[in-house]
């Protein structure tokens, strides 16, 4: 069976604090000729109005714990702020959005993290398989472009705030039956670097071999061991091809030009 | 041609503050027995907000001005907060509901209000007849709850703040050559009331005629003018029937029990 393209795109959130940069990159979206998917995570702002509002932010390997107050922020901030200017930012170039997060249409299942040695409070995890691809597919098919926004809730009335990361990748597997998908996160560094201080040391084929040796070293450390494990998951599934590249070679990809790290 | 039963109800902002009504309305939206559309306001959440940042409330004549902090603001707390917590309360009552702004699939198309005398900011109004009826009518046919915030946006990359009333009376007009459509305001009183101090004296059968009696004898005045204004527009414009009355009579919409305004 020939199954038609779909690329998620991820957009990490220093790419959407950097004005220029995320402004470029939304001009590459109206040159993009294939159906996709934008997911998007947090950036700064989040921060910045906890801070305004005297809130403290918490972190906990890279993650933030999010107590009442501050899930009320990421979820304004997230499901509001950002995925409206986005909406009305593609709206402007003629691409026709709608933003989305994951408690809509009940798009993305979730249940709150449990954890033995911390409490995140309302963090939540993407659970079981029920994706309502049916939903997806149907905007897909209207030429609609969902912009999905790392919110989801419990099922028991509570919204919770859920990794980016994480949201493309299961996607992008759910979609994967239907689809031949390509999962491409992209972010404000040139690829997977093999020595993380410097910009052109992109390794270019990845394999889960050199990912474990590169981990082990220490090269591959922090937030990008969580991003490359759910994406060589992504690959086991299904998911035909997957980038980590900067925003702004979102149009080279699958050409000779592409710079970039491809998974392998 | 026989058309299906849709009703728009129309949620104010008193209601989405009092969290036991709010309650008892999503519990009694599990026993409604017809699709519909959710359009909510704001409650004092956005003012609550600015607030705590600093930032200066200014109305007009029950109308939000609005500057770039307060857009923020509104955006966060309209299409952010409130739509997904009543998104995520709706889902834990097993009703797949879906929450959209008017940017989203440019639902509702509108521009900024231009004005001679004052100028309100980043105020909006749903503008020409382009409503986005064929997502709403798939998203039905799918037993999807659309939930409406009043944010929407000027095709140029800005969110516009946009009148609640406005989009449930807008979206109400416009699905009206599909379906047999009932609109429904539902606010903290029992109805429109010849006497505002008096929450029994509730009009049950409101004509044009008399509106225009009880606005000039000073009875009905401030936000209830647009609001009935826009009803009795819509009433002519192919919408079957018009509710106002107190959220909690929402289940005796069309039967003898019913308590509150019905427009003729």
């Amino acid at each position: 069976m020939h199954k038609p393209p779909l690329y998620i795109i991820k957009i990490g959130g220093h790419v959407l604090d950097d004005v220029p940069t995320l402004q470029s990159f939304l001009n590459m979206l109206q040159k993009f000729q294939h159906p996709y998917i934008l997911v998007h995570g947090g950036g700064k702002k989040a921060t910045a109005l906890s801070r305004q509002l005297g809130i403290e932010t918490q972190l906990h390997e890279g993650r933030r714990i999010t107590d009442d107050a501050t899930r009320d922020v990421v979820v304004m901030v997230y499901a509001g702020l950002i995925n409206k200017q986005l909406v009305a930012q593609l709206q402007s170039r003629n691409i026709n959005a709608i933003g989305l997060s994951g408690a809509d249409a009940n798009l993305l299942p979730a249940r709150k993290r449990e954890h033995t040695d911390i409490d995140f409070g309302w963090v939540g995890d993407v659970y079981g398989s029920n994706i309502n691809t049916n939903l997806l597919q149907q905007l897909i098919n209207q030429r609609l472009v969902p912009v999905v926004a790392p919110i989801t809730h419990n099922n028991k009335g509570e919204l919770l705030n859920t990794n980016a990361d994480a949201i493309a990748s299961h996607l992008a597997i759910a979609m994967s039956p239907s689809f031949t998908v390509s999962l491409v996160y992209c972010f404000e560094k040139n690829g997977v670097l093999a020595n993380a201080d410097n910009n052109t040391s992109v390794v270019q084929l990845l394999n889960q071999q050199q990912f474990n040796l590169l981990k082990t070293n220490g090269c591959i450390h922090s937030g990008m061991i969580p991003k490359l494990t759910q994406a060589f998951d992504a690959l086991q599934q299904g998911v035909s091809d997957i980038y980590i590249t900067h925003a702004l070679h979102l149009l080279h990809l699958n050409t000779p030009d592409y710079e970039g790290t491809r998974l392998a």
